[in-house]
């Protein structure tokens, strides 16, 4: 069991201890959670109260925060703690290096010794494995796929031929990376495919969901910048970009040849259409869609995708469209009336 | 090939029949695809017209049906009959117990003797496996993971380390239980990921579809209560818990840390915000999106939704905005001149 | 590294050549990304003064181009002709036939001699493998799929058993053809599984993109006809039917026994409800969705769906909602004021 003295975790968190520095906690949890072996923490001033009740045996608190109920480490910033708190309890498991006995790789395949291959992953000729890079059980790297440093690939991952995959990217199961672009052109009745003979391109310190999928491009590469994350069941079009330090939660979908910025934020199940230009630091709301250019640092929502502001004001106003019909109707009538009355009172 | 009596059936389903006891049928079929060697099923009264002109043999219908062409196994529920009659002709198939010579079962892990794994699976060290359990070919059993009795892991499920799964459940091809939750913290313009280090717990007869991912928490548990069901390519996210005999329909979205409620109606492609309760019995219709807290026994569509009663009133009010801005105008004109007519008569 | 004249090109594609017929390049790129040894395209007049800005060493364009600033291979259809141009210079990679030793081929499958079956594939018993088709490496090909002449099946494609594909069709990587159909019936509280024992036929030169999901059909078949185009991340469910010729793009849903015409466009996260009759050619709009059957021809979008043109009319006059609210109650309150002056004129 993975034990810390309080003394220790200030030490390591760099972080000023009110309370005795030779307790010792086993955990972490949740304010609820918490029990007298764990430490808990507060992230934020309105969760104090709920610390006040917890059973916790000690705490990450702001800097200034009173009042717990057990020792406190005070932190400039408890969500940065609270990392560091959960890796030094949760390790990253040490992989052994080394290629599983199971395991298929190519002979003319690169794989750095201090990299791990599991049990029956694949991976084909002209791959390269960098160094420390884990690629987990079931895996399949195509051939001529790189891959950077320290990145991990979980089981069932599939990275096609090509794929390019940068340092520290983690690819969740059932990612694929480089499946063909959706790429057609009409030959009479009949759908021909555009042969998708361009690439895939991840940087460093991406992080790609579970069962997401980004195509391959036509030609050229479909891309993913530095730092950008993005959550399960996306699907990312052939010819993307999205730039560095992007969110993208889950289920949305960008289409061809669309370049999302930096620093955007796109929420779950948003669509941008085709050849779209989503300007840097934009952000758009879960479930809304555009098909046109996002200015930098707009906010929008709905389908199609107006100003966060504007689409709440026509939400609001929208539960009154249905008595606006009768209530124009009626008004209709009632001036209909006015102007025959004064128009019979000018002829009389 | 399988054979019954419909004297046999009439048995095994409990129900009485109106017709020969030695005609044989050997195959279930519906009212248009039938054969007279099959036998077919009137749910509903409403497909009666259907069965009389059927070819089928024999029918399975509700009790008091008249007038269909062949011989009748009156049922006081002929949808639960046709479950059963189902099951008899399709029994599920018996697969042989024992690990599969190319399947990887690590030495510490725990398989029963009456559970099969199929080819090329794998199951990592200090992983458990139920009696009678099925681990089909290509899926994967993380380190520690529990598998309770008679449950299905179809091929390529992947359920990572320390996921725990209960007894009669059932996980469809490419489902993904326990990939990191989806969570960071801002660091300059950087994204940290908050490790996550809970688990996952799905319990007895949860069915979860084909591609479906469900995260692990963040701490604590990602949980699935008993009896309910998720259809395919939906995104459970972390922390977020499902009630119990609930249904959640394809390609819906959860979001991180939301409790639904138990016997909840969930439509397809909805989509939950995060930290939204959704109250027991609620309903939330295809493609709506929920960002507050919806009452036990709602009934809700659109984005942001509203109840189903409203949002119809909305929808077919709507169609009569573009006439009402146009006539709004007009009528303003309107009534500024009766102002201005009334303003000269008076001054006149 | 694949090199051709210009002749030779002009030859292969069937165009006329203005430039010089020894002149020789190397690949095929983008107006802006290519370089004097690679072929670049002018698929539409609209990009010609990108091309004529390019650094392209030659150009296929329309018959009738003019003041391109290298040769050109004037081409009726400069599509099509990019579609053999991709293929000379990216001809489909050459599978070794023959069954990789750690492939698990059950006894009593079949496999075609010119097949392929990739590393730690699993075809079943009973499975029929066709001419030239290609299993690549952790693919499942269940008991008694039969698998059509030149299909293509990616890396860790799932067709469960009983499945039928034709030929030239092609999985992308992780979808999952066969998995159960979500049906169930409610008893008391609980859902009782109805047992989905039919199949899935996936007709000719049909292709279905990466992890999506077709389901098997409760009775009869889940249909994708001949020469429909699936994206990724899609979901057909049980007894669907999709016609001929059809598209759907990424991420769209298809609820149970409906039926999508041929020559239909469906957008991305659209969603079709059960039941549902979509007629052939019949166009739906990104993240549009449909409750009610959709006449031939129809164009539509938003949930629920209307005709395009009148969706966008909506759509606009939204925006002026809120403030119509205002106006009207301003409107209401002048006439009343008209109205109380007019009887106290008639009273005085």
């Amino acid at each position: 069991m993975t034990r810390f003295t309080l003394g220790q975790l200030a030490e390591a968190l760099n972080a000023k201890l009110a309370g005795d520095p030779a307790r010792v906690v086993t955990g972490v949890a949740t304010l609820e959670a918490a029990s007298a072996n764990d430490i808990s923490f507060v992230t934020d001033p309105r969760y104090e109260a709920a610390a006040r009740v917890s059973r916790a045996g000690a705490f990450i608190a702001p800097v200034g925060t009173r009042g717990l109920p057990a020792p406190m480490l005070e932190c400039n910033s408890p969500q940065r703690a609270l990392i560091d708190l959960l890796a030094l309890f949760h390790p990253p498991r040490a992989l052994t290096p080394g290629v599983d006995a199971t395991a298929m790789v190519a002979t003319h395949a690169t794989v750095d010794p201090s990299a791990a291959i599991g049990p029956l992953a694949v991976v084909e000729a002209g791959a390269r494995i960098g160094a420390r890079v884990r690629v987990h059980a079931l895996a399949y790297v195509g051939s001529g796929v790189e891959i950077g440093e320290d990145s991990v690939l979980y089981p069932l991952v599939v990275v096609r031929e090509g794929v390019r995959v940068g340092r520290r990217v983690v690819l969740h199961a059932g990612a694929v990376l480089g499946a063909d672009g959706f790429g057609y052109v009409r030959d009479g009745t009949a759908h021909r495919k555009i042969p998708q003979v361009g690439g895939v391109l991840i940087e460093d310190d991406v992080e790609i969901g579970a069962n997401t999928t980004v195509d391959r491009a036509t030609l050229g590469a479909t891309s993913v910048r530095r730092g950008t994350k993005i959550d399960n069941l996306v699907q990312v079009a052939h010819n993307v970009e999205i730039g560095e330090d992007s969110i993208v939660a889950a289920q949305t979908g960008i289409a061809g040849s669309s370049r999302i910025g930096r620093d955007v934020l796109l929420g779950g199940q948003v669509g941008v259409a085709d050849h779209v230009t989503v300007g840097d630091g934009a952000m758009l709301a879960a479930q809304s869609g555009v098909a046109q250019d996002v200015a930098p640092g707009a906010k929008l929502a709905g389908t199609w995708a107006r100003s966060l502001f504007q689409a709440r004001r026509i939400w609001v106003a929208q539960a009154e469209v249905p008595d606006m019909v009768a209530r124009l109707k009626k008004l209709e009538r009632r001036v209909a009336e006015l102007e025959a009355r004064l128009r019979d009172g000018e002829r009389g």
